[in-house]
């Protein structure tokens, strides 16, 4: 077995896999992008991924794009052997699981994304702020977390038990504690706090962020 | 087994799972949101879902919400007694399928989302349409689908066979077709239209908008 990462190292989609590698503990080549130009390619488009993006994972000959795609791959393939359970094979604790999912990529993801384009992507080039959207993402991330402070009334995860739904929302609460002014989001409500700091102080993500 | 769906008939949200029940031949009992205050009341906030929307799927005492996690769980537990392959049991096809399942939520659904949010949602309820947000969805969905239109070069379907990704795709299809002068995106480009066709064609397609 040998995995190569193809990635931005510092972009979200690209951290989202390297932290579910470091969860399931396996070693990986990160080959880093450095000229966008090589992700546009012919031979990239048609071999990597037709949209010419990253990342994109290659486990010996077999190649996967999409992150969240290449996280259940490595999931279903090596939870087993790493002994931890991100998705369970008890078909309705699977299912609860892949509603909370579902509440990452509807709910929790796009107002997170909103704040952190504008407060790292635009900052990093050098292009002004657009403080209306960073207010509307917050307005509605404010909002979901209202209904997350009730999900996590007495429980330590979404579901429960840790799983793949908690594990996705790190990357975007990583994101906020270090790029932005705006974690009072996460700690002002104790549940969420709980939860995120338990997300935040497991040994994969720290040493992700390392 | 008793299966019954809460949820607003016309939603595509509500018609992607009955998409799901009848391409996997389930009887089931529709049980329409007449009122959209019976949706946000404390008891089904508590016990049918937190943030107050539909679908929400009931398999005897199971209860599961989020309209792409309720279809996951109804294949996961009925596709082999349909003798229909949705997600396929091998690891690497159905990593492929996920990329595509990613490719529908992260590219396709959103521009065309935002299309009939105007042309349907606004219509329906007597605002106006914001022709700009309109042109700038068709102006996104058209780079999408020229992607598309090379992966499926020689191919009826996304991954080869039909999958639950092609099955995702298939609501919004018919939302334009239905309610919108746009269906051009689909009928000007050859491969497109034959893997669109194809996902219009199926019997539960048919029996679904029936």
């Amino acid at each position: 077995m040998a995995i190569k990462l193809i990635g931005f190292p510092q972009s979200p989609n690209t951290l989202r896999v390297v932290l579910t590698l470091n969860e399931l503990g396996l070693p990986f080549e990160l080959e880093p992008v450095t000229d966008i130009k090589t992700i546009k390619t012919e031979d990239f488009l048609a071999n990597k991924h037709p949209f010419g993006k990253v990342p994109v994972l290659c486990d010996d000959d077999f190649v996967i794009h999409e992150s969240r795609a290449i996280c259940r791959y490595l999931i279903s393939k090596y939870q087993k052997d790493a002994n931890i359970v991100l998705i369970p094979d008890d078909l309705n604790k699977a299912s609860i699981v892949e509603q909370y999912i579902s509440y990452e990529i509807s709910y929790y993801d796009p107002p997170l994304s909103k704040i952190l384009y504008q407060e790292v992507f635009n900052k990093r080039n050098g292009r002004p702020v657009d403080e209306a959207v960073v207010k509307q993402g917050l307005e509605e991330i404010e909002k979901v977390l209202d209904i997350y402070e009730k999900v996590l009334e007495g429980k330590d995860y979404l579901s429960g038990e840790y799983s793949f739904a908690d594990h996705l929302h790190t990357v975007r609460a990583q994101g906020i504690y270090a790029a932005t002014a705006y974690s009072d989001i996460f700690e002002k409500r104790p549940n969420v706090k709980r939860w995120i700091t338990n997300l935040r102080n497991r040994d994969a993500c720290k040493k992700t962020y390392a």
